[in-house]
């Protein structure tokens, strides 16, 4: 837990965050639960169903936007700062959905972001982006159809950005994020930037926009909700609705899957079989701490970690889910057996996963612009 | 005076700034005195050798190259608020200086500075940069050999920006600028841009860099010669150096000729005669009360701005200077006089002066690259 989130009310988009209870975290910022409007959305994903996405802001103008065929956007985006995990996984399979439902799609290569938090460079952010960028076409991003940039190399973003400083004074900033460098306060106006990137009129103007992200990000949609507001009478800025998943667990149980923590708490797309058998085995679960307790008494599916990735990721079918958590529930499914079961689903995707982007490794260089060596 | 001019020892480039004692300076802010190293200049300019520019950082290094033919750069700019009044020709015609002694020569019209500081939208401050330029070039800047351009159109000053915001934490900016909005901070960062820009690859590398300002301006120095050291591993930087000129008195006598100032207190070239007939008429001199008093104990031609404008800018000749100095010292030159022959060679030199800028209102588009509306 960064410093900063030592103060009462601040969320830590730049930090590694625990969400123990959403429901608070609803009522503490008025962000409204997703639950309450989940029947009126026309084809639910999945991620809605089994309501990981929990809560929204304005998520009702992209409904309707479904519903007439008004034009609407998403945009999400990756920090390249390594590879997909299966939290960034979420984040891309949401914008996939989304897209299927007709929206203008774009997709952020937070290389600023990454350069000033983590102190990625930008060439390294390069390579990066283009493992990033082949993983969301083999998840099923429609590159035709989509305008996927690096925020280094779009200039709307940047001059939105410094656009924007104008109206934040250091009191709001500091408000919002706490004491930064510098750096940190231009990283969240070049994400304010993308954010009401698709409004500008190069993109067909004003638009319903939805940013699907993960809790943590939060901070960054109140101030380009803010921005909107203000910078309304200059562009017609509506401003954009977002969509709020749970934060993956790590493998050891505790905090946000991230990059920021050691490598044995995360899983990537390219992790080789040997790692994801080691990485599962170790893994934190729900379970007790003998056989015959957890006989007795059952697991704790909503502490897993393996469970979660089944109900996040791996298992399509909601009844198949259902099952695993009863069976845990009841004792019946020991968290050995689960994680068999588990490495065996997890393998089987990342074989599948690796084929399929080994075809977008090209079309992600051309997409990026990035010259290869051999010519 | 702006509220962040109270606390001590701030230096403050967006207010307006008054400065009594150039030496207590010198000292505060270990800039040293230009005086000391005067003999060594191998062909001083009229400002240096009439001591308006009183103090430098590291002006012996562009003697260095002026002497040994190495290349060398120069860069300062105008913010395109309005019109060039007196105080902005003093910069212009150092970089003129400059330029004529061989350097590299880089003329930045600061329009994000504009938007931030002074609120000035982008498209107003092409209208006044088209203006400007014209009257640079009206001034001696040969343009076939200067890199002119706006900050919000030179995506390598807007990048230097964010690349530098990561070094630059929230305390520095305080202690440097004080608590301001992030347009502010952004506004200092992007100056540092500017001032680090002509040593870029781009431009040839680097090498010493002279920034002529008014003494004002010296934060964003400090700055820019921090940040040059922090990222020598990467670009090589050269730390900038600075000269620096006083500030030119405004008309009403009290602080820096300054276009936040009301009109009357400042004089710019494009002003209709009989604008200036009445501005220099009803402008503070160094007289006494009464005739008799200045006859007897002589004018104050130091507290003086029709003094002043004769010695910075309107005689050429350093002993009709010291002639109107040692005249008004004695008494025998009255404040009245003196205003009828400054305004002579006030329209004298306006008039001049726009007949040569109407043939560079032209070139001043096509450098911008601004589009006339009849085509």
């Amino acid at each position: 837990m960064s410093d900063s989130m030592e103060r009462k009310n601040l969320l830590d988009p730049f930090g590694t965050t625990t969400i123990d209870d959403y429901t608070r975290l609803c009522k503490e910022f008025g962000i409204k639960p997703f639950k309450s409007i989940l029947k009126e959305v026309p084809n639910p994903s999945t991620t809605m169903r089994r309501e990981i996405i929990f809560g929204h802001r304005d998520f009702p103008r992209i409904i309707e936007a479904m519903k007439t065929g008004q034009e609407f956007a998403v945009l999400s985006g990756i920090k390249p700062t390594g590879q997909f995990h299966l939290g960034t996984v979420l984040t891309a399979k949401e914008i996939v959905y989304f897209q299927k439902q007709g929206a203008t799609t774009f997709y952020c290569i937070a290389d600023i972001e990454a350069y000033e938090d983590n102190r990625i460079s930008f060439e390294r952010s390069e390579k990066n982006a283009i493992s990033n960028v082949a993983d969301i076409l083999a998840l099923g991003l429609d590159a035709k159809r989509a305008i996927i940039y690096r925020q280094s190399k779009e200039v709307r973003v940047k001059d939105l950005a410094i656009i924007f400083s104008r109206a934040v004074t250091l009191a709001t900033a500091r408000a919002i994020y706490g004491d930064r460098d510098l750096g940190l306060y231009i990283s969240a106006l070049i994400q304010a930037g993308d954010i009401l990137l698709p409004q500008l009129e190069d993109f067909g103007g004003p638009k319903p926009t939805i940013i699907p992200v993960g809790i943590d990000q939060d901070p960054h949609l109140r101030l380009s909700r803010d921005l909107s507001k203000r910078f309304r009478h200059k562009y017609g800025f509506i401003p954009p609705s977002a969509t709020y998943h749970k934060l993956m667990k790590s493998l050891s149980g505790s905090s946000k899957m991230s990059k920021r923590q050691s490598n044995t708490s995360l899983l990537t797309l390219n992790e080789a079989p040997k790692e994801i058998r080691k990485k599962i085995s170790n893994a934190f679960t729900g379970g007790r701490t003998t056989i015959n307790e957890q006989r007795e008494l059952g697991g704790i599916p909503e502490k897993c970690p393996i469970y979660e990735m089944d109900l996040f990721h791996f298992i399509d079918n909601d009844k198949s889910v259902k099952k695993i958590y009863n069976d845990c529930r009841s004792g019946s499914l020991l968290c050995g057996e689960h994680k068999a079961q588990a490495i065996e689903r997890i393998l089987g995707f990342v074989q599948q996963h690796r084929q399929k982007r080994r075809k977008f490794i090209e079309k992600a260089r051309e997409i990026l612009q990035v010259r290869t060596s051999v010519k």
